[in-house]
This record gives C-alpha cells, structure tokens and sequence, in this order.
C-alpha cells in the first residue's frame, strides 16, 4: 500500500531511506494504546456529530478486530510471533507502513473500506503518538512502581529479620561505627520510596490528554477534548495545542527517575559484589543469581548483581541521548523527536526487569552473622560512642575526639607489639585498654568513667531519631509498612 | 591551625593534596547556612541539656561574629573581596582549614575558647555538610522559582500584547499551519510553568532535616531531631540516618529540572537566532542583546541568544557528572561526594542568571509584522483548513487530504508557468484557484463550497480547546494568570 | 543443553534471570568472528602439539559446518531469518546456550562429539569475546571509513560543482561575508577527513590480538599467542593478558570518534533543515528524503535531515552508557562489562547508515542560485573587504572598521529613510553610497579609493592559503583528491 | 574603554549582560599564547610589507611589556594576585574587555597609541581564539604526557619491585587465578601507555594554525599563513578557513582521552579504596593521602582514591558538555562556541592534577604479603591450572573442567563437616585431596597425575606471552622501559 501522504510525490522513497525513516520496528509496541486512542476520538466524533453513530460502530467493530489480529500475533510473553523475513516487526505491517497509525489505519480501511478514512478526522499523527505515548508510559509506571513496592516489602522483611543482628557500618569503605543489619536495609528503603514518590510525581505532571491537539494548532472542528481525556483516563486535557505536540518533558523525567533509581540499585549492587568477595564474606548470593567460568571451575560469580550496576550506564545513556536530541529544537514537532521511543522502552524496560530481578535476588540473599560478628572486634567501632560518653561526662567533644585518638594509637601499639596475633585477625580493642593504660592517657579516664562500651551496648545506644538502634529501627519499619500500605491503596 | 582529625596521624599531607583535597574554595558560599544549621543546633542542644545556657549564647555570638567578619569580606555583588594570594578564598580561611564547617568552628574556638569545643557534639561533618546543601538549595529554588514566575508574567503580557497577530506556524521547520504570535508565546508558557512545579516537588521531596543523623548511625545524645528541624524550616527530620548522610538525590533531581528548563530556552534561543537571520527577519533584538564583530562591521550577533543555547551543554554535563559520582557508591559517606557542590553551584547560578536574562531579552523583542505577513502567504498554510472544509462537507478525511494534495500541485505548477513572479517570492495560493481549476481536480470542488479560507479566518476558525484561535488563547491567557497568581500567593 | 559452567551449581537460574543474563540475543551477530578465532587458536594448537592434526581438522570441519548452518538461517539482508516463539535469536541457538561462544561450542560438541571439548583449551570467554569484538569493530571501521570515503568524494564533486557559485557565509547566523559554496563544501571535507584519520587511529591503537591471554593470567599451555595474531591479522599479541580481558578502551574511542562524527552531521543536517524553509529556500532536496504529512497536504518535510540530526543524541547516549559503565570497576573482567556490545553495535549501525543515507541526500541536494544570488545584497556582505580595502591604503584597522561601521550606518537611514523599498527585500548596499555621502563620513573616503567592491570580487580577493576565492578552492579541491587517492590506495 | 566594536550601537549593554557575555573571567588564561600569536601575525606582516618594520618593532615591544605586567601580576603559583572587586580577575583587566583578546589589544593601543591598531589587520577574533586555545592545548598536552610518563616510570619501578610477590588475581570480584603483583601493575602500565599514545594523536591531528583564516574565508591582503604556523611550531596552516573557525573536534578528542584516562585511575582507586578496607587490607596507604574523620577518631579514609574516583565524573560531564554545546550547531562562528574553554580548563586541570597525585600515591603504597599470602589459600585459585594439567595429560578440556568442580565440591563438604575451621578463614584446599578422594571424583586422577600444583609453581608455569609469571612480567617490564625510553627521547 502506498503510504498515505504519498498524493503530492513524484518519487518513491528507496529502501535503505524508508527503513531508516520507518519507526514500525518498534512503534509497534503501542498499538493497544493507539487503539484505545482511536476509539475515543471516533466515540467523540460522534458525539459531536462530526461521524455518524453508525460510522462510529463500524469503525470500532474494526478497530477491535486489528486489535485482536495483533493480539494473536504475539506470543505468550508478548512478542511478536515472528516470521521469515520480518525482521521482528509483525507479520501485519510492513516498513512501508512506516509506524503504528498508519500501519492501523491502512488495515482498517482494507476491512470496512471509505469509513476507515473518517477516522482521522480532526486529529494528526502528531498528537496521536503523544497519546499513544502517555498512556503506554502511565501504564509503564503503575507497572514499575507496583514493582518497587514489592521491593520495599521485600527490603521491610529483610529489615525485620535483621533488626537485631550487627554488623560494621562503612564509611570511606572503612569500619566506622557498629550498626545492625535492619538499618542498613532501611536506608535503601529510603531511597526506593524517593524513587516511588517521583514516579508518582512524573505520572501526575503528564496526566494530560494532548488528543485533539492535532498537527500543531488545534483544528476548526467542534470537537470535545474533555471527554477524549476523560474516557482515556487524562485529568484533562493539555492546554496548549503547540506545547502538547512539541513536548517530551516527561519522557526525560520519567528518565531521569530511571536514572536516579539505576543509580541506587548500581550501589547496592556495587556493595553486594564486594561483600560477596572472599575477603569480606558479608553475604550468600543464591546460586540462581550467580554463574561460573567456562575456564575457573571454582567459581561462583555474582553475575546478576554487576549486570545490574553495569545497567546503570545504559539508563543514564539513554537520559543523555534524549536531552541531546531535544536541545535547540524549534517548535513545534521534528522528526528528530522520533528518536525518543527506543530510548524510553529500553530504559523503562531495564528498570522494570531490574527491580523485579533484584528484588528476588535480596529476598534471597542471607548476611553471615559469625563473619559479621568476626569483623565487629576490627576497626575501633565503638571509638565515637567512646568520645561521645566522655563528652557527655564534660568532656568538651573535640577534646574527647582527641582523647579517643590517643586511646586508639595505644591500642596500635600494643597489637604491633604482640605482633603474632595480627595474623589471625584480631585486633586489641579500646575496651582492653587496662586502667594504668587509660590513666597514662588522660588523668581523666578510668574504666568506670567509660562506662559499657560493648558494641552492642553502643548500638543500643544510639536510638535518636532516625539512629541505628534496633527498637528506633522497628519504628522506622513500622512507619515504612504504614506508608507502603498507603501508596498500595 | 593544624587539621582537627590530625590527632592520629604522625605525617602532614603536603601542600598539594591539601589544596586538591579541601573543599573550601568552594564550600564558603555555604557559611551561612552553615551557621543557621549551628545556632538552631546549640539551641536544642542547650533545651536537651546537653550544653548550659551560658554555653549556647556564648557560641551564638561567637557565631554572628564570625557570620559578620565574612559579610564584611564581601563586596557588593556578595563575592569575597580577594587579597593577594588567597586565590579566591575568603581572607578569613586557609586551605589548612579544609572546609567551611573546619573554618567557621576554628574560627569560634579562636574567639570563645573551649566552649567553641562543645558545638561539634552530637553531630559530625557528614550531616553538618547535607543541612548546609539543603539550605541552600532551598534557597536557591526559592529564588529561580521567583524568576521564572518574573518569567511567566513577561510571556503572558508578550501573548496578550500579540494575541491577534498572525504568523506561520511550523512542523519541520516548515509552514505548517498559520498561528497567532500569542499562542506561540503560551506554547513556552506551558513548558516554564511545568518547570516551576517540578521544582516545587523537588522542594518538597528534600524538605527533610538531616541534621542528627551524625556519621552514620544517628547518636547516643538524646537530642531532638524535630526541633532543630522546624527551627531550621524544613518540615520534619530525615528518617534513616544512613540513608541521610549518603543521599544526593535531591541535588539529582534539582539538575535534571535544570537540564529540562535549560533545554526549554536552548529551544527558543534557536528559534530567535535564526529568526533574527536576515533570511527570516521574523524579531528585532534590543541591541542591549548582541554585540559585533572584531573584524565585521555590520554584524547584530545574538550572541545572548546563543549563548544561552550553549549554556544548555554546560547544565547537562553537570547532571551527568553528578550522575556518575554517585554510580556505584557504596554506603554510607565517601569523599567522591565532595564533586557535589560545584557542580550545584555551577548549574543552579547558569539555570538562574539564564532565566533573568532570557527574561529581559524576550521582553525587549518585538515581532515584525510585516514580515510575518508576506510570509502567510507562502507555503499553503491554510492547506489543512481546506481539508477541513472538505470532510466537513462529508468527504471522508484521508480522501480530503489527497484532493487537496492535488490542489497543492496546480498551484505549484501554475507558479512554474509564470516562473517570473517565483523570484519576488510570491506564491499561487490556493484561494487563488479558479472555479475551472478546482472542476478539474475533483468534480465536488467550488468556490462557494470551500467557503472562506482567507488565513485569518482559518485562524480564527480554530477555536478547540488548547487550539490558536485568538479568543481561545485569551482563555489559556486567563487561565494562565490565574495559576501565576495562585503560585505566588 | 545444561549451561557448560553448571558442574558445580545445585540450583537452576530460573526463566527471567537467564534471559537478562544471557547475551545470545545480540552477539550472535559476531558469529563469523567467533568461528574466525577458534580456527585460529586450534591450528595455532595443533602446530604447537596441544591437540593432533586430525582432531584440528576434525574441529575446523565442524566450525565451517556451523558457519554455514547459521549462514544459511540469515536472510539477505543479514538478520536472522525468525521462526515462532525465538524472539529473534537465531532458530540454531537458545537462551540455555548464555552466548555465542557457548553456542557454538555446543553445537560443535553435537556434530563432532568429545573432540569438540579440547577447543576451548588454553583459552577463557574472556579473551574469546574480546578476540571476537576486535575482529567485528575492525571490519566495521573498514566498511565506515569506505563509506566516509565515498562520501568525501561525493563532497569533492559537489564542491567543484559549486566552485564558482556565490553564497552569504554566516557567524552567528548572520550574513557575514560572500563565499562561494564550494569553499562552504570543503569546510565539511575537512572535518569528515579528521573522522577517518580519528578512526585509522583507533584501529591501529586496537590492533593487537587477546586471543591466548585466557582468564587474566595467560596460561600454562605452550601457546604460540603471535602465530594467532598474525593469523586473524592482527599486528601482534597484546602486551599484558589481565589488560586485555579487562580494556574496553577501544571501543570508547571508537564511540567518540562516532559522536564527533554524527556532531558533524548534526550540524550540516541544522543547516540543511534550516535552509530548506521557506524563509531560506537556499537549497533543493530530493524528494527521495522528504516526507509529507498525514493532516497537512502540502508538506514536504525534511525528514532525513532532521533524524540524522537527532540520531546524534543517539550515538551520544551509547558513549555515555560504556563510560559509565566502565567508570570504578575493578580488574579483570567483570559482568557489567557485557552491556559494551549492545551500545556498541548501535553507534556502529548508525553511524554507518547515517553516512551513507546522507551522502546520498547530499549528493542529490542542489543549491538554488537565483536564491543565493538575492541574498548576496543583503547584510553588507563586503563590509570587511571594504575594511581591508582600507586598511591597504595605510588607515588603521581599527579605525577602518569604525569608518565602516559608519558607512553601514548611513546605509541602513537611507533604505529607512526610503521604507517602501524595504518590503520588496531590497538593500541599500555599501557600493550605492555616493561620493558625497563617503565625504561626509570620512574626508579621506571617495569612490575611487574604495575600488571594486563588488561582492564577486570580493570574493577572488580572498585568496589567502585557505581562503574562499575560486582558485583557491581549486586548490583545496585538488589537496583533497590527493589525500582521498592516497587514503583509498 | 568602550568595546572595540561599539561603532555601530545605539545602547551600552547593561551590566549583567556584560558579565554574562564576557570570556576575560577565563580566558585571561590564555595570554601568553595570545601575545605569541600576536607577535608571529605581525612578524609576518612585516615581512610581507603590510606593517613596516618600525610598526612591528614598535608592537612586538609593546606586547612584550603587557606580558611583563600580567606576568608581574601573578603569584607564584600562576594565579592572579587578586585585588577587591576583581572577582579573579587580573587587576588590569576589565568586564568591558569582553575577551582577553580586546584586553590586550586595547592596553597596547594606551601604550604605543595608533600603531597598536594596526595588529588586527589580516586576522578576526575567530581564528586569533582558535591559535591561542590550540597553543594551550598543546602545551598542557605535553605537560600532561610527561607527568603520565613520571607515572608510568613509577609503574614500572613498583612492578619491579612486586615481580615476584604473588596475589590472588580476581573476575567478578572473585578469586580466580594467582598472579603476581608485579604482573598487576604492568596492566595498569598498558592502559596509561594508550593514554599517552592516544594524547599524541590527538596532538598531531590539532598541529595546524588557524591563524590567517580570519572571520570564515581568509583575506584579501597578501598573507603568509605557512609563515605563521612555522614561527609558533605547527606543522603547517589548516586547510580551510571556514572549518578553521568554527571546529572544535580537537578539545572533544582531548576531553575523550581525558574520560578514558580518568576512568582508568577511577579503576585503580577503586580497587585501593576496597583493598585499603579492614576486610582486604591488601594495602597500606602513606598518611598523607588519607585524611581522618571529624566524629570517628579511629578513621584513617582513603580520601584521595575515593576524590579521584569521583573526578572521573567532573570529566565526562565536561566531555558532555561540550558535545552537546556543538551539536546542530551551523557554521562558521556561533557564540555557544564560548562554553568550550572553561570545559577544557576544567578538564585539563583535573587531569593533569589527578595523574600527578595518583602517582605519587601509587608510588608511596605498599602490599601487605603477609595477608596476600594469607588469601592465597582460599578460592582455590589454582582451579584453573589443575584443570589444564589433566587436560596436558590428555582429558578433554571441558571434561577437565567439570573434574574440577567436583574436587571443588568435594573440599568445601569437608570444610564444613570441619566447620570449627571456617571461623579462622582457613580453607581446604586442592591440593589436600587425598589418594582416596581423588579416585572417587574421577578414576583417572592421582596426586602424581596432578603434579606441583603448589600456588607458586602454578603462578611460574603461566609463562605464555603476557602471562603472570616473573620471567615473562620482567619481559614486559622491559619492553615497557624501552617504550618509555623512546617517548622521552
């Protein structure tokens, strides 16, 4: 068929520029959306008395069958059954279609013949692709923050089972204070609601029907962009006809959300890879999450995990393709705005299929608490609660600081001294400090004065707002698990 | 002064590592909200008991003294008035100091003594330095929301003031559609006042005070997190202390607003660069605007124009650099997170100063009407308004866009005919075709049934909402005055 | 067929992960390298008495026999010819098979039974695929480095076509001085000749064989690593095997000499959008790379040109992507590594068909004279020349230029002064200003002084070693034929 | 003093234009290329009768004296010596210059008065900008490459020294093979050996003088361009003034070597800020690069890696930046163009300072063996090698493969029937297999069969080319001295 706008050409398109120029090898993805699209604006038509109600049936009887020919197209994970030559584009289209609207619109004129060609009526393709981008990507974020909230439950459990159990807390890599298990998952969760709560942010800012829009100016008939919006599920329509057609904002937020979210998981999945090492031994991977070597027999290799940080790249590449794209484009539509589909699927796919792996794969994870118990002794995790008891008996706090420096640099030599116990391991910790070793250090220091500074004590301690001791950590749960059961409402 | 964490190190870091490893060069803009975050926090301290009375008001002044020894460093454009040597930094520091948290408490023992000593209890660099960030970035939101809104205010007189008159409007940078110069001005309404919002939900997604959290793991003072945090404006604490000393996201989601809105002007700043070609000639610039040439005598540049474009480029890197620091850090604090500040300074002073100029530069436009009008006639704008017409007479829609694609043709080749008239830069329009003309190309087609399809009247005629008839724009205008008044409320 | 790495696992990965994991579905496309390398290494292991004459033709027989199976499942356009259900990986492999490597080794296990095992000795996947991306990238570099060959022969031509054709030439978008648009050509020769230099460059950089270099430590076999290199045509073995799984280097030079390249075509494709307006009408395109519009009629859009502009944010975004994905990985090899080959292929894919699709379009695009010709009066094209004219006869530059500045001055009241004139487009030009007027704006001035200030012979004036004049282009035309003789030889 | 090209404004810009417009804030930088640049133009155009040679002494002095005075205004350390008001800049510049360029040229004209305007003849600011920035860069090129050379001659010296230590090797952040330290560092020495070479070509392609090229096409006077490129050391005058002027490919091919070196020392910090952690203490970091915690005492961060780490960012949203800037952008000279060079400052400085620090941090580092060897024993690390003698003595490899993963299995269930053991990190090797275990798992093996399989002799054996063992890392040594040795020469 030739395509539609063809009237006014000489000339035909040779094959390498159509395919270059066709955007149906993935536009093809929209068309539920296109469909549903197209049946409010012929349910309007008539409406408005722009089409008859009998044209308005014929037209949505055979917009209903294309969407059921496609639909039996696809597989059971919802690909397209592909066959020889298509190159993965449905058997029904051809790149002489060149995208989804008129690769529809042509198969609907083949079925019910002239009325076909009343559908597009008073709109353009380019607010139907707006439309048909809106609402896929409004589905894509009910999808992906569903998924999220799954993560956090998974996160809120995992919390819950470790809220007692301690483990060194990191800063610099390097052991700094001693926190539990059960605070280190809700600072993630933290972050996954953020990335929830802009999500939900990003949906709401481009609730917005720009159908009837049209080419760029709206059109001379009488049609209602109300209901559209209404029946489509929109707030309401866009305000401005020239904006709504030129407009790709909330395509680089919902981006950026990706980014930001890929971010977090690139982290988490930095320290689960690490952890993972020999030398830290943290934690157990499930086997479903890792691999081994065509060549080392021995190894368990955390694949899923550095997958998932090396996602991260592709995510942010994507953001950064798009902004590129829109910079110093003048109004109102440009084919270079085409480019925007592949990089939004692909990037909003990466994240679903993310969040939905790693969840699983930290539902499934297990801390080792005799390693994590083993490296509580390492680091002089206990020195700022050391300081901070001394502070609190009137001790000026950088005086203590200091103080607490002098009491560490004795612990050092005192464990280079005894130099054979450092290869095991062990480390000689400020609790040890004898009281002629305190007295020595500050005339002030005894070990009465100190008080109880087990690392357990000192994480029982620390329960201010928002700290990491564990009864301050379950009422961070229980806020977390009100939260998600409001957002799940 | 030697480093205040020197205690323990028995070696000095030479002079260059210092100058790349301290943040003061660009930390001191933050002093002021670094001494806001200290008063509010010796206040609670003192309520909680931590510190006498005496102890707090002591600091207090020593704060407002120091808090006026900087102000008076600054000249009138709020730089640091520079001495030789300095490099930049305010004569108050030293690279010794590191940052500005290590200068300002310095600073204050200098002046109070030990009781200086007592402000760094219950607290560390990690949270000190997020209180600050937030500050100020709330500030900052504060003031280019201000100036958008200044903004939108310029683009809402600059449509009213050209709601009538008419231009050609373009797909493809091509004559599309004719349109009115005020709703080409409402179409970037639109896109600034998405950026206004999307800076409030930034606003209120970090409205959390990280103040307390310390390190890490929160502390074992019992202070109160919620006092200092309504002290301070925000509008509770942070409720995972981990997860509130290694967040950047905020400053992410800040960037990426900005990247959008610079993308917005990059758009426009096009548009009138080339508008103000001789070719086009569609703008007079206010010479306050461009500048000439070194060699060139006659050149207008629009170099603010262009600049403005470029800025763009700058503001993206920025988001991804920011991007990248952060992938695939692990918890809780790392010094990669120092990369932060500048590159927030840098985008959110290019973001402001561009708005402002941008501003002035688009209220200081005008709009050449003649030259928009010779231009309507050119390039068949009311084409679709034909097709319009036609479909509204009953002929299906896609059948009305060939025969106009047909009509299109006559004219062209008309034109071709009297090839003399083509170097005027006039054109055969398709009100122009006679009655014979029209028989030929479709035996449906008369003057009487086409109608009226003057351009004015085509403009006129679409009056869908969201759509560039003059009247429909005067709502968007209304509505848009409505929504600035309420923001500013 | 059961992951050949499973021996030590006692848990299958389940259906989601091993897809997200697998990257079968886009390195089968380096089948052909693949089956390359492993003749290599198992003649280079028969030579060296590792594996028998017989079991190396035994598995070469096999490996041609797989190559032409999965030859003969391509169609001729070199995808996979798809069946039902496969989701475009070939009907040979599956999602068990992880990779091509695995793919084909197992593939080579069924045809040829145990020999098939004793293939994959003395080497790992790791140098494997890197053995195999190299081969792929080099021959890519062959096949873009022709096209941008061809592409500069087509910009030879066209410049000599346009030799002697007078154009404004722009700064800032405003006229700024006449140039002929066979200089304008040559401007973009240059910059694509510095793309093929960029990409003989990264070729010879990459140009060194990983084959042998194993996991990361080489191996204990008696491997002959420069009888491989040379086999596959590589300059030699690479220096250091833990390097050579772990560079992705080379890529990343590849994918920035990509985004300067496509930078270069972005802006020519700017241009050409740009040029193509109505206001402009500098420029024919062929209607080859136009489309039309679905609502409006009389469109004809360039949009070629404007998705080569966009697919520069595209090619931007995959350099983006492996940059941060390599960014603070640690040594060897790890699995986020295997998100390069997507981005990879992407830039490489369009890269390669954006140059030959613009070519084309170049090569058919032509440039409207009688347009130019009318716009050489505009904008005081000569102003400089009239300067320099100046400056010969012994007035400062500086002062010439303000002596200009004021003559353009006296020009642009005069055509004020006579406004009807304006609409029609006409200027009042330098050389219309009579001797009176050039008295009164400097004693010094008069007609004679001033000499041909005619824009062509302004023009030849110009003819500095890179100027614009005519015989100088003539020059450049023919250093550029040289130069592209030599680089084809 | 009233901008140079003010002759033909009506309106004074006001003051918050000026500074946004104006590049003297940074490109004052440049002076010294600016005078160089000066002094050749004129040079020639005395030789070639354009200014007399009285004109060109007089000049050539006049310069001379404005490089003493800037000179005289910088402190030691390069920097301006600020004065107040100034906001860095130079005491003897001014917002009103604009640009250094307008700087210097007005200060000579206050010096020699009218002569001083003669230098602009036969030149614009386009080309003039483009002699200075490449005369920068080249001269921060070779800055660079040196401080890379120092590096990689430390390099060089460590691997020396750690030939013979051995470490465990990692992929996947997993114990793989052993290798030896020394073998490590020679891959850090390939990849900053590509840096270095890829800065060469990058300096060759940019070896070219722009000046001459004027605003875009060259000059009516009689210039010697080939004059000019010799005096300042370029190979020869670019080939074509229009793409002269407006190219910036050599700062993005700059800024891409500048991203790939930067994310290999982000490579390497990373690995030292893990290695410098309490769990793989693989390394002892000199106190100077490391910096303690204002809160936590006991903290010895590795603040210097963790600082690099993150600088990798500030250079790729450089190198983004400027592609973004450049993109669509039309020829020749547009003011975006001004965004490049505080892009490339920025970018240069970071570099150069990264890779001098680094170095000396690398060079201060030491392994600690005693825990190296300590993980020598866990993860079977000589998987691999036992995996290849069975296959030498004749078992498939991949049936070897699988062997060895049951050995692997059959060591780690008796660990854990010993699992007092495990608390002590001891692990239970390959090479403890007994007789009888060894004939279960396969009846072919024996402990004669597998011969030394000792870490050490596995480590000795891998001899291949670019292998770990001493011999052939001293080979590489070797060859890398003598690469350096002809770079330097």
């Amino acid at each position: 068929m030739a395509a539609l706008w063809s009237g006014r050409f000489e000339k035909d398109m040779d094959e390498l520029v159509k395919k270059f120029n066709a955007s149906i090898g993935f536009d093809q993805r929209l068309y539920n959306e296109d469909i549903d699209g197209s049946i409010a604006h012929v349910t309007m038509l008539a409406n408005q008395g722009i089409v008859t109600e009998d044209e308005r049936d014929e037209i949505i009887r055979g917009l209903e069958q294309i969407r059921e020919e496609i639909g039996a197209s696809l597989n059971s994970s919802g690909d397209y059954v592909e066959v020889p030559g298509m190159n993965g584009i449905s058997p029904l289209f051809s790149y002489n279609d060149e995208d989804i609207h008129m690769a529809i619109e042509s198969r609907l004129t083949d079925l019910i013949g002239d009325t076909g060609k009343k559908l597009h009526t008073a709109r353009s393709r380019n607010d139907q692709v707006q439309v048909d981008c809106r609402l896929y990507l409004q589905r894509k974020i009910a999808e992906i923050a569903a998924s999220l909230a799954r993560f956090e439950e998974v996160i809120l459990n995992k919390a819950e089972e470790y809220v007692d159990v301690l483990m060194p807390g990191f800063t610099h890599i390097q052991h700094a204070q001693p926190i539990t298990v059960g605070f280190y998952f809700m600072a993630y969760f933290q972050m996954f609601k953020r990335d929830i709560e802009r999500l939900r942010d990003c949906y709401d800012r481009m609730d917005y029907s720009p159908l009837g829009s049209c080419a760029l100016a709206g059109t001379t008939f009488p049609i209602d962009r109300h209901e559209t919006a209404a029946m489509l599920g929109f707030s309401g329509p866009t305000e401005n006809a020239m904006d709504a057609v030129s407009d790709r904002d909330y395509m680089i937020e919902f981006l950026n959300a990706a980014s930001i979210s890929m971010m977090h998981i690139s982290r988490w999945a930095e320290e689960f890879t690490w952890w993972n090492s020999s030398e830290f031994s943290f934690i157990d991977l499930d086997d479903s999450f890792c691999t081994g070597s065509s060549i080392m027999p021995q190894k368990k290799n955390p694949d899923i995990a550095e997958l998932l940080r090396g996602k991260c790249g592709r995510v942010y590449g994507d953001l950064m393709a798009l902004l590129t794209v829109m910079k110093g484009t003048p109004l109102a539509f440009n084919k270079d705005f085409q480019e925007d589909k592949e990089r939004l699927f692909d990037a909003a796919d990466t994240w679903q299929a993310s969040i939905e792996i790693f969840a699983n794969m930290i539902e499934q994870a297990a801390f080792r608490e005799d390693v994590l118990n083993a490296q509580l002794n390492r680091g002089f995790l206990n020195a700022t609660d050391v300081a901070e008891h001394l502070a609190q008996k009137g001790i000026p706090f950088r005086e203590a600081h200091e103080i607490v420096g002098r009491m560490v640099r004795v612990c050092e030599e005192k464990l280079r001294e005894g130099a054979e116990k450092e290869s095991s391991g062990d480390q000689f910790g400020l609790e040890e400090l004898t009281e002629e070793d305190l007295s020595k250090i500050d005339s002030r220091l005894s070990k009465k004065m100190l008080g109880d500074i087990s690392i357990r004590a000192c994480v029982e301690a620390r329960k201010s707002f928002g700290g990491t001791a564990p009864d301050e950590v379950r009422r961070q749960i229980e806020t977390g698990r009100k939260w998600l059961a409001e957002f799940m409402a």
